[in-house]
Parts: structure tokens; C-alpha cells; sequence
């Protein structure tokens, strides 16, 4: 702004000076300058404008990406939220699984490992809140998604492909398999 | 661009049309129109300019802020994400602790408790992976931040304001109190 300003006043000074040879043409001469000047500077403008609305347009949509990444990563990060917390909770759960499987004769050893019983049902309950749950695996079809086969046999009377016995829990969070379940699995 | 084109075009078309009455003087005015004419549209442009940048730079400090708040959410969502498991898992352990504080002289059942003991630690360990961690309380100074006094004693020998007894285990997650412990204080 401050710059065309200058540059129009200049151009009138210049006609001044030229005011003495010839009134008429020099005035004419100097408002087609100013004229040509004038244009010249809005075909500038406009075009400069048109320039910066362009960049406020890409902005704009780079702004409208932005958060619409940033609430994606804000639901991807809600989501899974809890998978760290899973992941080193699980090999206590697995050893809670094995005391659990204790047999004995002894009520009062029967009493403690019922209460223990409930402990563990409600650890896996708080899990399943958060969306976590164990894979189904004994009696399912096979499924590489979620199941990890380290034996196979050939057992008659079951159908192939069958999962006739579990190794260790699978943990399943959401859509996201933590570990897949240990299993055998008929041929 | 369009319509300032056509604008030009028009007016040289109107001083043509004054040709016959007075050449020099239409010409003249003419070209003054015009001058004024193309002097007030890149006046008008100017400000449309100044204005378009304007918003331009606000759009560009609305990302920026935008950006920033972004990230903070991620942080903060990040920061206690397993807040809401941490929660949910307490009612649990809290049952497990209580289980492991019978007492036995079965050896039986010595070795089953200790082995319950172990898993009970790997959960607390898991937490703590977390950021999750139990509040200390007996023998420490009563601190409302932490702490909530569910009884008052008066002990001599012990110094005022201090925990004597715990009924409930707190936790704290980083810096956020998830559950104060349930104390009693000595006045």
C-alpha cells in the first residue's frame, strides 16, 4: 500500500516538472503514465490477491486435514489405551491361571483357592471393561488371526482343523490381537 | 480480474462515443475518469488485500494453537491412559490382598499363598510399568493430598499428624491421586 502511494505521487511530480514545454500534451501524456501505472499496478494486485486467497485456501484445508488427524490419533491413542498396561499384566494372569489349577483335598485350601477364584474372575472382568478379552480356543476352527499353533495330532472322531487343546491364553483387545492363543490343533 | 477488465473497457468506449463534441477535453476526462476510476480500484484492492492477508495470518495462528492443543491432548490422553483399567482392577486387588493376609500353618497351603503372593507382586509390577503405584501411609505424615482420615486416635509416644493405620491401600497414577488410602491419624 505504502509503496504504490509513492510511486503514483512520483509520476505527478515528473508531469509537473514537464509542465512548462507543453501544458496539454504533457498532462495528457501524464495521466495515460498514471493511467498505464495505475492499471499495471491493479493487474498486480489482483493477481497478488488472488495469490494470497489461494495460499488461505490451502491453509485452510491443510488446518481441515490437521484435526481430522489429530481426532484419529486421539481415538486410535483412547482406543488401545490400556494395550501397555495389558500386555505386562498378562503373564501374572497366566501365572494366577496355573495356581488356580491347583487340586487338593483340604477345605480350607479349597475356601482360599475359591476366593482366589473370585480375585482372578474380577481382574478378567476389569479387562473386559476395558475391552480386552481371552480367545476363545478349545472346540473353534482354527483361526492363524488369533490362534498360534505350536502341536498338531491327528485325533479320530474330531473334525480337522478342530483346536483340541490350549497352551496359554490369547488376549484379544478390541480388534486387535495382544497375544494369540497357544494351541494344538487336529489335522 | 473479470469484471475490473470489463470496467476499463466501458469507459473507453463511453469517451469514444464524446469524440465529436470536444476531443482534447474528453480525452482528457476520460482518461481522468479512468485514472480515478483505476486509482479507487487499487485503493479497493489494496484493502482487500490487507484484509485477505489479515485473515490469512489469523488462520495461521488458529492452526498453530490447533496443532499445540492437539498434541497437549494426546499427551494428557496419553499420560493416563490406563487410568480407567487402573481403576477398575483395584476392587480386585484389593480382594487379593485381603485373601493373602490369612494365616495358615497348613505348608500346603504356606506355599500356595506364597505363590499367590508372587502373582499379587507382578500385578503391582505391572502397574508400576504404568506409572501406577500404591500411596505410602503408615508411619508418614498425614497429607490430605493423598491421604483421607476415616479415624482420629490419640497414641502417646507417636507424633501428632502421623498415619498409625491403614484400612484401605491408595494409588496414584504419575502425578494424579486415583484413590486416596484410607487412613487413621494420630491428633
Amino acid at each position: 500500500m505504502q509503496n504504490s502511494d509513492q510511486a503514483v505521487e512520483t509520476e505527478v511530480n515528473d508531469s509537473g516538472a514537464a509542465e512548462a514545454v507543453n501544458e496539454t500534451s504533457s498532462e495528457e501524456a501524464s495521466l495515460e503514465d498514471q493511467l498505464v501505472h495505475a492499471q499495471e499496478k491493479t493487474v498486480e494486485l489482483e493477481a497478488k490477491l488472488a495469490e494470497v486467497e489461494n495460499r488461505y485456501y490451502r491453509l485452510q484445508a491443510d488446518f481441515d486435514n490437521s484435526r481430522r488427524r489429530a481426532r484419529l490419533d486421539l481415538e486410535s491413542s483412547e482406543k488401545y489405551r490400556a494395550q501397555k498396561l495389558i500386555s505386562d499384566l498378562l503373564p501374572s494372569i497366566d501365572n494366577f491361571e496355573r495356581a488356580l489349577q491347583m487340586e487338593t483335598d483340604n477345605e480350607q485350601m479349597k475356601s482360599v483357592l475359591q476366593g482366589m477364584e473370585m480375585v482372578y474372575r474380577g481382574l478378567l472382568e476389569a479387562l473386559k471393561n476395558e475391552g480386552a478379552e481371552q480367545i476363545e480356543a478349545v472346540g473353534k476352527e482354527f483361526d492363524p488371526q488369533v490362534h498360534q499353533a505350536v502341536m498338531q495330532v491327528e485325533v479320530e472322531g474330531v473334525e480337522s482343523n478342530i483346536v483340541v487343546e490350549e497352551f496359554q491364553k490369547g488376549y484379544i483387545l478390541k480388534d486387535r490381537v495382544i497375544r494369540p492363543a497357544m494351541v494344538k490343533v487336529n489335522l
